[in-house]
């Protein structure tokens, strides 16, 4: 982990105070002072919010984490209470409520939002207006924890060691149907969709929804949480930047010139369309994602490498971890990445080609139509507040020796680096062509490959860029 | 076929003028004059049409057949297009978009339509209204047809024997994917769905979406085209009628006392809630049914039988022929049921225990949820002005001699009669229960299975009742 510790150094460290100049890219308010950070909650300080940027879901940002004063109260409370013991994901999706990300949501959806969802893609709330809601946000428990529970109306949530993490009040047993689940999600019921064999093929037959009291904030202590901002600190970050338009660019791969091309060139856009001070959220996924993908630490590695090299400006960038589990569902997951970002204050959302996509897991082809995404983010319900920005196509420019927007009049120039192409290279410690990605960063991933102990068959996983 | 003679007897035939009196179950405005039937075209009737019962999807009836005098034209210009053939199927879903059951709906869906209804059950309009739809209507062509069709931007539809059916203009031509289409419609990818297996598996590779001009009203000469209302017609009867409420009853099975008495029931409870003259749109499902369904023709029979048999009050009911074929997709189709219902001016419909579901095409159990239907019902979108009547249980009472609500303070009084036990006693001309069903309802379900010569196996198809 020696390389990590270079990471910390070039950013402030928790002995480091709020830093006086916008001239960074990775934000630390959890070192501020509690009384500073207690503004975020919803109520006194939510006016304020609002003003400035766009309005969560359902009008206030949810907080469901317990004040700090009723937290011993809350520990013993859950150790009364029936347990159901939660998986990693689970966990993240814990953290994912807890900070409202999914507001209007307060916990782990009953059997109306679950229908929902994966029928309209969306939920309808008590006032008759409508909230983008497209990933099923649940939690699956077996037979014997359904016996278990009984008719107990609360039941406590905790981790792998039965630390209490949660309560969930007022719970709502129903049927998992998981062929329904999945084939309404993904579209496909074929086996191998890597969040399904992960979080659901071997899941419980029933899901239990209930209002969600969350003992403390969700740590990893991996040495990254103080990069996982809430929506809430992230709103108050862009109000202290006095950003007037809110860009986000959802990530889980390596990012190239390419990619800082598209994210300088749409804050170009967005200045030429009268807007004074538009600020970037560039936010790496930091939940489950599949095997084969690059691991968050070496991705935010990667990241620093590259803004440090100064392709994107750090007084108009932010960058945070997103802390939300990959479902790889395509046009459906799409809608809930960009509804997290409003929540988290962004009234832009980047859009790329495939986004969330994977290879079907059973035939030669991608799971999904690469316009689909796009096309069904522009249409979904909840989300007309959010302006979409389709992800123009970046090649590497020949003529430039760098990445330049695709120009159809001269094919010749430019040469498509595929996301194989890139793994091929990184692996074999080759270099791309100069200007693809700063050298720093390309480092970044040839270390990755390079600490992995290849397989019996000699293989390594592969992660897919782009 | 003589026992089809009985039933046109007792309705009036062709050469009877439009019935003085409201006593008549089965509107016949096919046998008015033109002029009149012009009346129900959109435009100065709309209005009118308006002022008394629920708005139609999209503000406006649409209705996509040619006028009279355009028709030769119209048949001329089809001859000289390249050429689609359609399938019995797609025939029927012309018939549903001619006549505007799918309002605002005008013609086979294009993608963005197709997105929307798969991902979100709904279309957003262009001023940002949504109407509810759950259903693909689409038209399947191969790679054939495509490259036939080349970049024209009308083609022809025909019939079997290439007779012009109609024009389908502005097309766009998109990528079929069957198996995300199956599973975000049905929720399974399971091999056995009838729909499926019927219209999709062996379908072409690409949709053709376009505007439809349908070059006269689709017929059928099964001799009961007269009992096919177009919702404009169904309109116009519920206002001669004045109605002020409109309730409508879908159904794909022979009609039982219980249905009768809920029928009945609901109509009291409309009195109550202050309508003045409630109207009952009885509605069978007229499109393609799976093969162990009771067939139209049979299930009219005994629809007339069990009316005939006054249980129904025929100054307050309507019955006619639901043009769309059956997907048996439970909840997202029931949906389709309803909002395609507004269209022909019912404000209120009646929704049983697992509307539209199947058994599970490979698994021991229903495909969908039982309580699903009614719950995603009165959750959808586009569908907020519709008000719901979820379905009463009704058994066999012991203590009555005949159906009633189930009184759970006396369960022992109660027989459920099963659509098993129901086959089972008319397959074997064995009488139910005095009370069940009207007798000579009863008889056209035994003659419907006497007719049946078995299979090879000596096994006769089963429908499946209730």
């Amino acid at each position: 982990m020696a390389t990590m510790a270079s990471l910390f150094l070039k950013t402030p460290g928790p002995s480091q105070s709020l830093p006086k100049t916008h001239k960074t890219h990775f934000v630390l308010p959890q070192n501020l002072p509690l009384s500073w950070r207690s503004k975020y909650r919803a109520g006194p300080a939510a006016a304020r919010i609002r003003c400035g940027l766009i309005e969560p879901d359902g009008g206030k940002l949810v907080e469901l984490i317990v004040e700090e004063p009723q937290r011993d109260l809350k520990r013993r409370q859950a150790l009364s209470l029936r347990q159901i013991k939660l998986s990693k994901i689970d966990i993240q999706w814990v953290h994912v409520l807890s900070e409202g990300w999914a507001s209007p949501l307060k916990g782990f959806m009953r059997e109306s939002e679950f229908l929902q969802t994966l029928h309209f893609n969306s939920l309808r709330l008590g006032d008759g207006s409508v909230v983008n809601m497209s990933v099923p946000i649940v939690l699956a428990i077996d037979d014997s924890n359904k016996n278990n529970i009984g008719d107990s109306s609360s039941v406590a949530l905790v981790d792998d060691k039965d630390n209490p993490i949660a309560i969930l009040n007022d719970v709502e047993i129903y049927k998992h149907n998981k062929e329904e689940r999945t084939a309404r999600t993904w579209g496909t019921t074929a086996p191998g969709l890597p969040y399904a064999e992960q979080a659901i093929t071997h899941a419980g037959n029933w899901l239990i929804g209930g209002d969600l009291e969350v003992i403390e904030p969700i740590k990893y202590h991996d040495g990254l949480d103080r990069f996982r901002l809430s929506p809430a600190e992230l709103r108050d970050e862009f109000t202290r930047r006095n950003a007037d338009a809110v860009f986000a660019f959802q990530l889980r791969n390596p990012v190239h010139n390419g990619h800082a091309l598209l994210m300088t060139d749409t804050r170009r856009r967005l200045l030429e369309m009268g807007y004074k001070n538009p600020v970037l959220l560039l936010h790496p996924l930091g939940g489950y994602t599949k095997a084969d993908d690059v691991p968050l630490e070496w991705r935010m590695k990667q990241h620093e490498m590259v803004l440090e090299d100064g392709v994107l400006d750090p007084e108009t960038t932010v960058v945070s971890i997103f802390p939300s589990p990959m479902h790889y569902a395509g046009p459906t997951e799409v809608q809930w990445h960009a509804k997290a970002r409003i929540n988290a204050g962004a009234n832009f959302y980047i859009v790329g080609r495939d986004p969330a996509g994977m290879g079907h897991p059973l035939e030669k082809r991608d799971l999904y139509d690469a316009d689909h995404g796009k096309k069904v983010l522009s249409m979904a319900p909840g989300l007309e507040r959010l302006n979409i920005l389709p992800f123009k196509v970046a090649a590497y420019d020949k003529t430039q020796n760098g990445m330049a927007f695709f120009d159809p009049s001269r094919p010749q120039d430019f040469l498509f680096i595929s996301g194989t192409k890139m793994r091929a290279l990184a692996k074999n410690k080759e270099s791309p062509p100069d200007g693809f990605m700063c050298p720093g960063g390309w480092k970044v991933l040839v270390d990755y490959y390079d600490s992995l102990t290849p397989s019996e068959n000699g293989r390594v996983p592969e992660p897919v860029p782009v």
